[in-house]
């Protein structure tokens, strides 16, 4: 019989999972009391969770992948501000019949992708649950934070990257194909958060910036409408995962809906951006901010796409 | 038929939430972006979320006690290092069948206990699940954090306000006897953070603090354990909340159980403190730290009491 976190209890699952991660620099106080002592700057946080059945199927993830992607994910959202992340609290809610080694690969997962982004998981908090659900809050800092608010009529659209790559790694896993593309399943698993292409482009200058969460086309049309501005997107320019013709050499998609899939798939972490022209962006140009509101993606219009195709987690498709 | 929140989506959600919270003070940007802008200064942060089944029942309490209580624990962590807290990220994940009304008094519990500490909810996450949770993360600070490390033989034990109201509560609540002891139930239900006690301990130098989440017992021998002490405290000094005697008046606990009872119910979010004799503390004095390591309450060993009868999440009774 596998060993349940039942016979841990709280304080066990706490300690396990903190002794896969580092100790804390003098002058800070981590995981061990009411609240953690760190040291102060962070003037950014953000939070995110994955819920079981619903973001992720322990069918084809495991606990490594949980806790590296929960962390990405957050990650990423401060590299969306152009910030550098520094401090994180998570939280797991566990039913007590989860395995403790489920809880070891989650601790695992959460070390080695803190240490990917030089990252300090404080602390957290441990609760019971029907399903699992994980959880981050990230802290970060960022001297001139890009909001999402300040594209400007003839700014240049970019994103870093490419993107459909985490769809196509989704379509693999959800049939059984991992082998078949494991480069795409990592993007999807295992996805990056672009920590130095999102400073880079806050010292370019950026004048908006998101990530590419639910998909390039929810998520351009965000960042024109919280800038109050339109765009137009060529979509030749869009950099398609290349590796994504893999589907359609296992017949799982017609060559002609890659792109379609890739700006709607979602989860792929790139960078969205707008910059003046003639910055040297490590990114691809796609489009340029217009004045006109109306969101041009070819000859479709870009919110309508995201309306009816995009990802909502309270509403399903 | 009542409206969903699979209706509103997740925006639907965040916005209506954000609309009972006051906007960003200059500076600052809240709601809306990857991430929340926040002033820098804060060097405390801490983390917890209720469960829906495991933590709460909808048949008792309602959408504002979940959000003014999931508010107090986490500010009670702050008030536990002696800080004071600042800013919060809150996460929600909901069954789509959830009613908007719910979400409603949520968003107006969490802006009454945000009003109440003076804390900026700036943002958060929303998420489906099957079942409601409600978490939050806050931030804070404090000039010399009081850890529960510090305890040194001779220093006195104390403890704020009383213990036991909230166990009360839960018992009239589960029995649906909420309107005898209203101010019981208000214990578990609404329960008060101890900032301004933890401050005024941690400027008297206590050496150690925790809150009461977990009960005296339990808490106490952490505080104990972490500080490498032991402890011999009188019973008799024990502040339990005298409106407990309604439970005996009503027949569901024997007078001679009551102490024993306030001691291991937990959720009082009281402040536990030691500190050095003299000290004209806001709390009353229940016996006092020794370099034995052995935990006395009276004539109980206080670590055997609280492993025998206390809560934890994971194992259940």
């Amino acid at each position: 019989m596998a060993r349940t976190v039942s016979e841990l209890g709280e304080g066990g699952v706490i300690e396990l999972v903190a002794s896969f991660l580092p100790a804390a620099p003098a002058g800070e106080l981590w995981s061990g009391d009411d609240a953690a002592v760190v040291a102060p700057g962070a003037n950014l946080i953000t939070t995110d969770t994955m819920v079981e059945g619903v973001d992720f199927d322990l069918g084809y993830c495991d606990g490594f992948d949980l806790g590296w992607k929960v962390t990405a994910i957050n990650v990423s959202d401060i590299a969306a501000m152009g910030g550098t992340p520094s401090r994180a609290v998570a939280t797991l809610a566990l039913p007590p019949s989860t395995p403790v080694e489920l809880v070891e690969e989650t601790g695992r997962g959460l070390a080695a992708a803190a240490r990917e982004w030089h990252l300090g998981v404080v602390g957290g908090d441990v609760s019971s649950a029907p399903q699992i659900a994980i959880g981050m809050t990230v802290l970060g800092s960022a001297a001139a934070p890009v909001p999402r608010t300040g594209a400007r009529p003839g700014d240049l659209i970019c994103v870093t990257g490419s993107v459909g790559g985490s769809w196509g790694g989704l379509q693999l896993l959800q049939r059984g194909l991992r082998d078949e593309a494991p480069r795409l399943v990592r993007r999807h698993l295992r996805p990056q958060a672009r920590v130095d292409e999102g400073r880079r482009l806050a010292e370019l200058g950026a004048t908006a910036m998101i990530d590419v969460s639910d998909g390039l086309a929810i998520d351009l049309a965000r960042l024109m409408a919280a800038s109050g501005t339109g765009c137009r997107v060529d979509p030749a320019l869009v950099p398609v995962d290349p590796e994504l013709r893999v589907l359609v050499d296992l017949g799982l998609a017609r060559g002609d809906e890659l792109l379609r899939s890739a700006i709607l798939g979602g989860e792929d972490f790139e960078l969205l951006a707008t910059v003046r022209g003639g910055a040297d962006v490590p990114a691809t140009v796609i489009g340029e901010v217009t004045e006109d509101r109306t969101m041009r993606f070819g000859d479709e219009d870009l919110e309508e796409l995201g309306r009816t195709e995009g990802w909502d987690h309270l509403r399903g498709r």
